[in-house]
Order: C-alpha cells, then sequence, then structure tokens
C-alpha cells in the first residue's frame, strides 16, 4: 500500500505526468519537491517575471479553447523575457481548478502549455494549485541574458528613433473574431482569431538586439501602444512623437479603423525599441520575415504626440487598463 | 506635462513607493520594467516556489487584518525556501484588488508585505497587478543556497528518526479564536491567532540543519502533519510511524483535541525533517529556543502508521486538501 495520495496530489501528478522527460541540465529539482533548484549559467543574469491569467478577465471558459489557454498563459509570461532580450528557462504555474475542471478541461489545458514550453524550451519548475470556483492562473517565468546585455525600458534617448515588429492590432481583430462566433472559438480559418489565442514572443529579434546593443530601450506590447509607449517614455525621462500613417496596419479591408486598432489594440506581444540614428541602417525592414516598421522617434520634451492629417495631438492611452 | 499615467500605472506605483530604498546589491532592475533583473552568488543554487493567497479560500477580507494579509502572503510562500534549508533572496507579487481596495486597505497589506520583507530580507522585485472583484495574491519567491546543500523530500531512508519544530497545532487553534471573534481579528492578546495571522517560517533552523548535513529529508508543515508526511514518505520511498504521545501538542487546557490539531492542523510552518540514527546526538531539544520534537522514525515498509494507546493505525490524511 503506497501511502495515501489526496486529490490535491493526483491534480499534481496529472500536471507531472504531462511534463515527463522534459528535465534539463539546469534544473536539478523539479516538481513534488518544497521549491525547484534551478542554476543559472556563468556570466548570465537571471530574468523574473510573472503573469497574471485569469478567467473572465483575461479569457472565457465557455470561448477560450483549453490549450489556447495553457498555451497563452506562458506565451504571454515569457513575452516579457524576450522585451529584455533574454531567452526562457523555467517556469512556475499557479492553477486554480473547479473541480469539474480537473479531467478533459486539465487535460487539454496541458497539452496546450506543454507545446508552448517545448516551443519556447521552458520547462516546468513547479507550482501551486488549489480548488476555486473559477480557472485562475498565474505564471511566473525565469530566462537569463548575458550580464549586461538586457535592454531596459529606460535607456531611450532624444533623437532615438522608434521601431516595432509585427503587425499591429491583429488580436483584437481576433477577439472581435472569438466573441463574433458562438460557441468555442474555432481556430483554424483566422490567422487573425490564432494571434489572439496562440501569441508568439518575438524572443529571436529581442535576442539580435541584445546581442548587437542595437536596441536602446524595449518592451512587449501588451496592452496596446498608447498604453505601453508612454510607460517606455516614463522609464526613459522621455517623450516621444509617432506618426499616425507610418504604422504597420492592418488593411482597412479587414477593419476599418485600422489606425485605432493599431494604437489601442491589446495582446500583440510585438516588440517596440529605440534604436540611435547611427544604427539605423542596421534595422532592416524586415527580420527573419518579421516586419520592422520605423513608427517615430524619441523627443527630449516628455510628451507623447501622435501626428495623423497634417496635426499634432496627445497620444490617449486607450489600450487595456483593468483599473480604469 | 508628463506622460500620462493609467490607473494600472498608480497601483503600481503605490506599491513601488512603499518599497523605496530596498534595493541590494544583487537585484540589479526591479519594478517597472518587463521583467527584473537578479544575479546569484557564486556557487550557489535557485530555489524556486510559489503560493496562492486567495481572499475566500485562504483569508477572509471582514476577518483578516490587510497587513496580516501581507505580512502571511510573503511568509507562506517564503517557508518552502526554509524547508530546502536555504535563504531568500527577493519575491514576485501578483496581486489582484478590487476598486475599493486600491487605498486604505493596500497600505495596510503594503504594510505588512513591507514588514516580511524586511524581517524575510527579501526584496520585491516585481510583480503583475490588475482589477478584479476579489483579492488575489500570488507570491512567487527566489532564494539560494550553497550548490548541493538542499534538503529534498526524496532523502529519507529506513531508520531515520523523524523531528519536528516547534508545537503542532497552533495556527489552527489561532484561525479558530479569528472565527469565535465578531468582525476584524483583534490580534494583541491571543499568541495563537498571531501564529495563524503571522506565520515565521524556520529559517535559521533549515540552514543550519543543511549547512551541517544533518537533515536527510526535510518539508515545511503547510497542510498538517497528517496530509504533509505521507508526501515527504512517497518522496523518499519510505513510510513512517509516529507516537501521538510524542506530539508536541497544545495543553489540553487549551484544547481538548490537541492531538488531532497536531495531527490535522495546517498552517504551523513548521520543519519536519528525518535524521539519520548517528546523528541524533547532534538534535538538541531545542535550537536557538525552538522546540524540536523527535516524533517517530522511518520505515522500509511503505506505510504511514500513528500510535496511539498502545494500537497502530494507518495515518488518515485529514488536513487541509482544496479538492477534497
Amino acid at each position: 500500500m503506497n501511502p495515501r495520495v489526496s486529490s490535491e496530489d493526483k491534480v499534481v501528478r496529472e500536471i507531472q505526468s504531462a511534463f515527463v522527460g522534459q528535465r534539463s541540465g539546469s534544473l536539478r529539482v523539479g516538481m513534488g519537491d518544497d521549491a525547484a533548484l534551478w542554476q543559472a549559467g556563468r556570466g548570465q543574469e537571471t530574468i523574473l517575471t510573472c503573469d497574471w491569467f485569469l478567467e473572465g478577465t483575461h479569457f472565457l471558459r465557455d470561448k477560450h479553447p483549453p490549450d489556447a489557454v495553457g498555451w497563452k498563459s506562458l506565451a504571454r509570461a515569457a513575452s516579457d523575457i524576450a522585451a529584455m532580450g533574454g531567452t526562457p528557462r523555467c517556469f512556475l504555474l499557479s492553477l486554480t481548478l473547479p473541480a469539474d475542471c480537473t479531467g478533459k478541461w486539465l487535460r487539454s489545458f496541458l497539452r496546450g502549455l506543454r507545446r508552448a514550453s517545448r516551443a519556447l524550451r521552458c520547462e516546468l519548475a513547479g507550482g501551486d494549485t488549489t480548488r476555486r470556483n473559477e480557472i485562475l492562473i498565474n505564471t511566473a517565468v525565469i530566462g537569463e541574458i548575458p550580464a549586461g546585455h538586457a535592454v531596459l525600458r529606460s535607456g531611450a534617448r532624444g533623437g532615438d528613433l522608434l521601431y516595432v515588429s509585427g503587425t499591429l492590432g491583429e488580436a483584437e481583430l481576433g477577439l472581435r473574431e472569438l466573441r463574433r462566433q458562438r460557441g468555442m472559438a474555432k481556430v483554424s480559418s483566422n490567422s487573425f482569431l490564432r494571434k489572439h489565442l496562440y501569441p508568439e514572443p518575438r524572443f529571436a529579434l529581442g535576442q539580435w538586439l541584445a546581442k548587437n546593443r542595437l536596441a536602446t530601450a524595449m518592451m512587449d506590447l501588451s496592452d496596446g501602444l498608447s498604453s505601453d509607449l508612454p510607460r517606455l517614455c516614463l522609464e526613459s525621462g522621455v517623450g516621444a512623437r509617432i506618426e499616425a500613417c507610418s504604422l504597420p496596419c492592418l488593411t482597412r479591408s479587414h477593419a476599418k479603423d485600422a489606425t485605432e486598432l493599431a494604437l489601442n489594440g491589446g495582446d500583440d506581444y510585438e516588440l517596440l525599441f529605440a534604436v540611435r540614428p547611427k544604427d539605423a541602417s542596421k534595422i532592416e525592414t524586415k527580420f527573419r520575415g518579421l516586419p520592422l516598421t520605423r513608427i517615430g522617434e524619441i523627443t527630449r520634451e516628455k510628451k507623447v504626440l501622435v501626428e495623423q492629417h497634417g496635426r499634432s495631438r496627445p497620444l490617449i492611452s486607450a489600450g487595456w487598463d483593468p483599473f480604469r
């Protein structure tokens, strides 16, 4: 007879068994103990970040496929590692589950989470589970970067040029598609919906910019450009001027309000970064197929302005703000 | 004019300002950026752990003083670091708040959290905040231990002697006192209530046991001995036999069911550890004033038994199990 295994331990074992065989060298002790033991590489700094992913706030149980909840809960948290130019290594999963989600829902969730874990090469190191009427997720991600190479939000200077990766507003358009569909989202047909459900953090770009010291400041766009750009400016003690006509928007056939979507749409997980004018020639229009677009510049004056139709107006934060 | 600051950013700034001046050498970048940058000491392994602390599940907004919620949210998570023999270094705070808790409640919560942060020498490194109807807290703690010294759950062997620190059941008795009182808990008068509200992880004991390689296996008691001991046994591939009359119980004047409280009461955050017989003479009855009690032994046979009134019975897990 084995020592009695509690119901909580059964959920933990379900999670463990989904990640069997994933152990690499740097994680000496993973799930099952009080805590995980991990060792950073020589000369590396450790990057620490965490993110909420909450039913009702960030996803809906009857609309978001459980495997997308699994994928996105890790991908969006790991995007903060990309935003510093780092490499994700391992993560802690905190999960609350209603009793009726410990079977099929949990298994599908774990499939999506494992797929993200493999794609990002970011191992499950441990976590905490408990029962609750709602599905609550918190993901803490641990990453690495060679000491002194991390790109912060605070390094932008007046005259630096501002760039973003990808096309802005795609994930928000995907969210509209999800709201339009009845019941659980059907993914296959719609690339915008896929971007909303299965975001892909820009690790390769972030690492390339950090390694070559090309970005003076960087962050990922999670709440929308109009909310995130002022944060970068505040940390750097600068302002910015962006040109609406330069934004990498959706085509108007996809969205009539493409400019608004590009300014205020959340969840794109593209990178926003500043580059010294002397380095601008090194930023090409694509990085390994991913578009890079110059959208404006950093200013010494601490205003954040958007130029549109020949006029300049203050950029109003209208992205995601839970406390508004 | 400063770049517009969102409501979410105001909550973040309230949190940042509560921790101003706490920065040490090992944390190069703290709150305000995409992620934190931290560097482990030479020859150290990094310990990673996280814990839920949820309104309705782990505390009640109308009964638990907000500063106790702050203290306990860090202390209980950091206890997992003590359980490996490590030293806490920094933590990530994930917090959701109802709109009416962003003022007085938040400030009192932050006072308790900062007090714990100073007492444990564990700095705030970052986190995530969002709005929600309930107060949800997740705390990820990062600690250190000299490589190879961590005490795992998996090292116990048949014949090892089993010890616990402190008195078991005190926090559970404190919870009873809290339930008995009307409205918000009044702390000053009751030491058991204080233990429930302001637990003190056993860092010094854990570090001493790890440094001197005296414990073959160790964990902290968070869910109660009857739930936690089987977990240690399972990880070690062993069983255990404990003696009810040896348990460090409350006196019967405090609780008529003192033995049940010692077996099943949660939230004590005392340490449970196994010691080779040859090292038993090094474990005195007190460590710096903290009682250490031998409660039984590890067995090769994989049963977890309790001996009481001359009879032996299987130990039934009756501690905290959210999925039961």
